[in-house]
């Protein structure tokens, strides 16, 4: 499988040439056109705040709510606070089929819009479906392909892993990562095109494009292009291990529910909820009118973030092998209390108000970086059914002929091979390292 | 390091004679005879209800408390309940020293008194302690050989990863399994014995000998005796990774904190809360007397189960490579939901009640069990500084030359390298797998 994913990769073009590829995706943008417009919270149908805890929810109980979390943690500047966050507890599948075709494999992308997205539609999985959608809780269209992943055939599965989404945002959120080969029977629908790895690579290059399910699924693919032994990395894995245990001995973190009406620094008006000295994010309602969706124009809460972020990958070369400094991050919303994060990864206006000594550290490297150092530097969309207008700047910075960056008790240099073993257990490397290590075999 | 530890496992002799163990284990086992007596929960010093709650705990909030669970879960017979269960989100060490003697490894183990055990000392790992007794909370003396777990060299570190503890007892509970290898300036205190690994596989087969610490530490251990290589498994790992993550996804369990007062089916006296039809356990309080503990004489609550339990692992040869029965199991204090135990694991006493269809499934072929198919049959204790006279009868059984057992939706077979493979990372074994493995690979 390595071999034909290798080959997939080296394919620059496939059935669908890049040039109809763009062609397709810019008559699918037309179709879906969507219309989000902003409304106050009681304008929303089938959604309202708990009349005890003021927690806002979906009458069915079903898709997801918004409640109040008390963290207390000993990572990073601020020991204690309060924030709404995104409660989610049903398992979604991020799908993508892969089938031979001419002899190279092809993934099946979907041009898919969702209400928070800058740009209406972007390209996702084959398939893209919270277990409501899945069992069609709001008796909308069955979802397609769908069969291909909750009955796979043995031997034909790539990859299958439950990864976590954003733990400062979603609370234990985690989704089904799937890859599975299907066979030529599986023929693309309209939404629907088939791309090489070669081009879904370059494609990651382009703003705003491929979206994040479809990155976090692409970063679980097995490595197809392993170069190094056993023994060149910096540390072993077993020294891995041993520091990741360490990590998540160190940190404490003690989180608490908190109904959402009483959660202290944060408002609500009557169309957000917001903190009260701006930072962060707000909660907002908007409405929706689509053609495409399963139903046709629907309500919903979006968590929308205020300014960019940023995630910022260092990496340099080892005796030719590829190496990233990865920080270990406590997020709130993380199952186990640790996982392996970008080098940086913030939202630099949350931090504005802090000392100098507490600003994510190596944070300046970053930004001074000059443009020879940048192997990757894309902006790129996050969920775009749940959070609104949420971009973040991703880079990859070689250090390679600079002076060394030394580890932290919290950083440790791995090696890409170690990234790709890591990435076949749940909840070790957080989602914008899994968006990271996709741009990164893209760019090798 | 995998050849010096099978070396240690072929040496059924080492530096202390298995003849010169036993003295110096009646000789410990009289020094630190215990006195616990039961004691009714108003006679615990520092230790009392909440007034709100009537969870019980420690006046400083360290150690660990007893609270309420209400747990609703579509796996087994029963499809909601409620619970007290024990909250330590504390982890502690579980740590053994190994050091090389005369050229073999030994394995540093402690004669250990637990208030709960029923024969006083067992043999435990060189350091077990809680975070509250090596940061000394009670102002006891310090641990002995702490600091070679705490900072331990680069290099020298066998095994370190975090494993859970028993899922229906304890909330979240979880131990740092460190084997770290030290040098020749270690020397054995007067509670301190070496052993070699083939003198522990041994000792493994005597009642209540090994402790439930050591046990698990023991089956994190480095596999030093793989025979098979790729492809010699019923399944591939991939196969595996996908089964357990669509268990994990398959089954819905929703936990929810209770008050312990307000505990259904379940009743407080002064002197045990208890389960109103007698099943599951009881939670009891003793006074311990003691001349070796870090404090002379305390109080403590001990969760005290009705009935013995059953752990038993089916196995068999599949072109020479050994092969478990795996049962993804869903205990409501487990971190994530769903983790690997023995092919059947139940306290029967606790199930006599119910139909025939819901049984444990299995239980009968394990009861039914002829001598001749018994490769393991030991009864092992549980936690004794948390449970009092926890037993468990361990059984590991050949169904080579019977009828096959089918794999249910539920189980699969796993090789042994493969259950040493999930067991580097935290959360795929339970408690009693573990000792199971470590059973199984002191008979092969």
């Amino acid at each position: 499988m390595e071999a034909r994913l290798a080959l997939s990769a080296r394919c620059t073009d496939g059935v669908t040439s890049t040039a109809a590829f763009f062609d397709w995706l810019a008559e699918r943008r037309l179709r879906h056109a969507q219309r989000t417009e902003r409304i106050p919270f009681d304008a929303l149908d089938q959604w309202g705040f708990d009349p005890d805890t003021g927690d806002l929810g979906h009458t069915t109980g079903r898709f997801f709510s918004v409640q109040g979390l008390r963290v207390r943690s000993d990572f990073g500047a601020v020991p204690e606070w309060s924030q709404p966050i995104i409660s989610q507890p049903e398992v979604g599948i991020l799908g993508i089929a892969v089938r031979e075709i001419d002899g190279v494999l092809h993934f099946l992308m979907q041009a898919k819009s969702e209400p928070g997205n800058v740009n209406g539609v972007q390209l996702s999985p084959t398939v893209q479906a919270t277990r409501s959608n899945y069992t069609r809780v709001h008796g909308g269209s069955p979802v397609p392909y769908l069969d291909a992943f909750r009955t796979p055939e043995p031997g034909r599965v790539l990859a299958d892993v439950l990864q976590s989404e954003q733990g400062s945002w979603f609370l234990r959120k985690r989704n089904r990562n799937m890859v599975v080969e299907v066979g030529p029977e599986l023929r693309a629908g309209d939404d629907f095109c088939w791309l090489t790895l070669g081009q879904l690579n370059a494609l990651l290059r382009c703003e705003d494009l491929v979206n994040m399910d479809a990155r976090t699924v692409l970063s679980c693919l097995p490595d197809w292009d392993r170069v190094d032994g056993p023994g060149s990395a910096e540390h072993t894995g077993q020294e891995i291990r041993c520091w990741l245990t360490d990590r998540r001995v160190v940190h404490e973190v003690v989180t608490e529910r908190l109904p959402l009406r009483a959660v202290p620094g944060w408002h609500r008006t009557a169309d957000a909820i917001t903190h009260d000295e701006g930072r962060f994010f707000s909660i907002v309602a908007v409405r929706v009118g689509s053609r495409s969706r399963e139903v046709p124009s629907w309500t919903q809460p979006l968590l929308r973030p205020h300014g960019q972020g940023i995630a910022a990958l260092l990496v340099k070369r080892v005796g030719g092998v590829l190496h990233a400094l990865m920080h270990a991050r406590v997020e709130p919303g993380f199952v186990d209390t640790v996982e392996l994060g970008p080098t940086v990864q913030c939202t630099p206006g949350n931090h504005a108000h802090l000392a100098a000594a507490d600003q994510p550290p190596l944070l300046d490297l970053v930004r001074g970086t000059d443009r020879a150092s940048l192997l990757f530097d894309t902006v790129l969309s996050e969920e775009g059914g749940r959070f609104d207008h949420a971009r973040c700047r991703y880079m990859i910075i070689s250090v390679d002929g600079r002076d060394p960056v030394e580890e932290s008790a919290g950083m440790r240099w791995l090696s890409l091979s170690e990234l790709e073993d890591l990435l076949k257990s749940s909840g070790q490397l957080n989602v914008q390292a899994r968006t990271l290590v996709a741009a990164l075999r893209a760019v090798r």
